[in-house]
């Protein structure tokens, strides 16, 4: 298989930051990751105002850098980016990210027109173009980053975004589930890479295992539903659409320029290429957890167990409508648990509500891990919650873990529901160390590789899509 | 009108707590939250094993104690409540809280006799009974509550639900958005009391302005669909209902033995009812959140701002699909703003994307002055973030608000939209603060009486939900 022409790009050995300088905000926004980051190529901030930004040597243009000069991140302004492709060409530039903006999003002619120009010196010139009007690339690996606080870790995930924004907040709430990053790449309008060139650039990226697309408009479709149709046969693909409906649509034309087209055809196209849609990034962060963490699911026969009262009821309908089957507790079950003597074995069901135990002597672990040896569940949800413990003071997120045993269930796929709830009352004190604790189990469940979720029906619905993705990739 | 039976039982001159022990759990644990939150009748530990409990004097028996008791909270086991009716009888109590559990719930033959021989010994004897199987009652202003934790001051909306840990859960949620409760009681299996009474109740309660229900199974439909249609002309009601599918069902029965029914026929039901519908707890505090704060809206148009790039892109279609019509941005809009010199006038939409904003000078805040003097939206939704924040360094959730001038836009509906995100990278310090900041923005927020949602589809939901319940309302 050729070499993916992205794949030299993105191991620049050196990056020119152009319009670079100190004075904050985005002139200096993309030198200080790359430094801070500790980027081990050469970095060159470029402006003619300055002889120095942040204490490097800064250059005139990209002509009188001395050294050679693979990649160029662009903040000048739309007018001078011409300049900047002839000023590279020369340099023997082979990609320029284009942070610049102010091109066909605009909606205004002339900028539509200097865009077209833009590609066309670019082609001439063999320089490739990331962009324009987006933040470019987050690589952990090659220490490449375009803001501050990024995670410095790599993991197998890679993401493909219009967005630049929603690159920070996918980022954001996937370290809360302990998902780490191959790259993340925010492409903005497209004008050369598009859509298709990321989703093959990560199909055959080793480091990748799981793809998140954040797409407002497809450039090239027949192209884009092979690719994925030959991705998702390998890697599952989780894809949000922006701009579904007709103000989404106005929206994505002044973001990013793309047309959107018809709802219907895209999600037809969406399925039959084997890929899994979300609605937005809290859907494609929690279907991404799962598809990161679990085992190949086919089959729907869900068990839930350690919710209380109406939290139980609730996560019977909250499954069964995002398309789990909530069996009845299988005979199996309530046989082991009259073997050891549970007073509740005939009484409980599934989801098996807590909450009805006589005493502490059954807890959700013993009922976890009945179920978990029995045959007739395709995977289990749990209740994790601090609930009953804060009437016992203060506990170590190990200690309270352990009722659960969630270590001792590797082998059966899991889900964790831990709700995120602030304590209303005037809890004062414990609130704080509730929230501390509750902050900890969180971290070390994301740490031990367990999908978690604020809530049932946000932890159904992703085992559903999870399932979906199997189901059709085994049927192909 | 005839004073509502349930009033008298709500404020009760002595409380004896039946079962009251020091051993901790549920023996103490009704006492507890009694004493601490100062209930200002007499209260009366009951249990023949002590002397004393919690340093109160203890009796024997409900028999025994000197003075009037006019209601009673049972923890005994469920063999002993006819003997407490009984006692109760004779000492001329009015109510039994029955937290004693163990009855049809369980599905077995002789509680369900039990349970009925129950109710048929308290008519007898005229006492009548909340529960059995549920937490009772949380009466801030009676400082009546069956746990710690919960807040000491009153607020307008009343909840019943069949379910304690429901109570919990809702109490704890509606907290987060300054939601405070007249009462919230728990009934369980609505074996005297069911939940026509409580609706009721609330519906010619004074200090009760809106009211939250979950309902597993309706005892009475007739008559429950007749209170809710008259109730729901003057105030709104909002229900989640439990046990929706066949496990929900059959989790409704061993929760409290409610047959549920089919759902088509209850939500036509409801709808007819003018009351709104909520899937989960989650939805039912989003909804009563925007119609605690929010004045009657009948129109659908709204006007979004704050967002960024792809979330503004998502706003728009979650908007939509939520059921709000996210029209094109009025010219009077963009007029005043090309009138004010914002370079932008010409490309930003509805949703107002600001992150396309070359400089500062024109913000959020300015952005919803203006949209808020348009006659052309019925309502607004503002994204309040942290993120460009974060690059100036600490600021006050007084400075923070401050961008967004939301006090002065005290005429015109406005949703909030505060992401809870928890950012992922190496943050450190700065992620503490900025976790810091926004709980204190949400509670400003709260406490200025904004209805506050930790993303746009719930913001949208709920106010779609709102427009629903007036629109009904309007066209009676």
């Amino acid at each position: 298989m050729a070499r993916h022409p992205l794949e030299e790009i993105l191991h620049p050995r050196a990056i020119a930051v152009v319009g670079a300088s100190d004075s904050g905000g985005r002139g200096s926004g993309f030198l200080t990751p790359l430094r801070d980051l500790g980027f081990e190529g050469q970095l060159y901030p470029v402006n003619p105002k300055y002889a120095e930004v942040m204490g490097m040597k800064a250059y005139a243009s990209v002509k009188d850098i001395p050294g050679v000069v693979d990649y160029v991140i662009s903040s000048v302004p739309a007018s001078q980016v011409l300049g900047l492709i002839a000023d590279s060409a020369e340099k023997g530039v082979k990609a320029i990210h284009l942070y610049t903006a102010r091109f066909s999003e605009t909606g205004r002619k002339e900028a539509v027109e200097l865009e077209r120009e833009v590609l066309r010196q670019a082609r001439k010139a063999g320089i490739r173009l990331i962009g324009p009007n987006c933040m470019g690339v987050y690589y952990p690996g090659q220490r490449i980053s375009f803001s501050g606080g990024m995670p410095t870790e790599s993991g197998p995930v890679g993401l493909a975004s219009q967005s630049g924004s929603a690159i920070h907040e996918i980022v954001a709430l996937a370290a809360e589930r302990g998902l780490r990053f191959s790259k993340a790449i925010s492409y903005g309008n497209a004008l050369d890479f598009n859509e298709c060139d990321y989703l093959e650039y990560f199909a055959q990226d080793p480091a990748t295992d799981v793809i998140m697309m954040y797409i407002e408009g497809v450039r090239d479709g027949g192209r884009f539903f092979d690719v994925l149709r030959r991705t998702t046969a390998v890697k599952p693909v989780i894809i949000v659409k922006g701009g579904r409906g007709k103000s989404g649509t106005r929206a994505t034309a002044s973001h990013t320029a793309s047309l959107a087209g018809s709802m219907q055809v895209w999600e037809a196209a969406v399925r039959q290429g084997g890929a899994v849609s979300a609605a937005d990034l809290d859907e494609l962060v929690d279907v991404t957890t799962a598809l990161r963490y679990l085992p190949p699911i086919t089959g729907r026969r869900v068990g839930v167990a350690g919710g209380s009262g109406g939290s139980s009821v609730l996560a019977a309908d909250l499954c069964e409508e995002a398309g789990l089957d909530v069996i009845p507790l299988p005979p199996e079950v309530r046989e082991e648990m009259k073997a050891k003597g549970s007073p509740i074995w005939d009484w409980i069901g599934n989801p098996a509500d807590m909450s009805i135990r006589i005493d502490r002597s059954f807890d959700t672990g013993d009922m976890l891990e009945i179920m978990a040896r029995s045959p007739s569940f395709d995977l289990l949800i749990v209740f994790v919650h601090g609930h009953f413990h804060r009437d016992h003071g203060r506990v170590s997120a190990e200690a309270f873990l352990k009722e659960y045993r969630l270590d001792e269930l590797n082998d059966r796929p899991v889900l964790v529901v831990l709700e995120e709830r602030h304590r209303g009352g005037d809890g004062g004190d414990e609130h704080a160390w509730v929230e501390e604790l509750m902050d900890e189990v969180r971290a070390r469940l994301a740490a031990a590789g367990i999908p978690v979720y604020p809530n049932i029906g946000r932890a159904a619905r992703a085992a559903s899509r999870l399932i979906d993705y199997y189901q059709r990739r085994e049927s192909r």
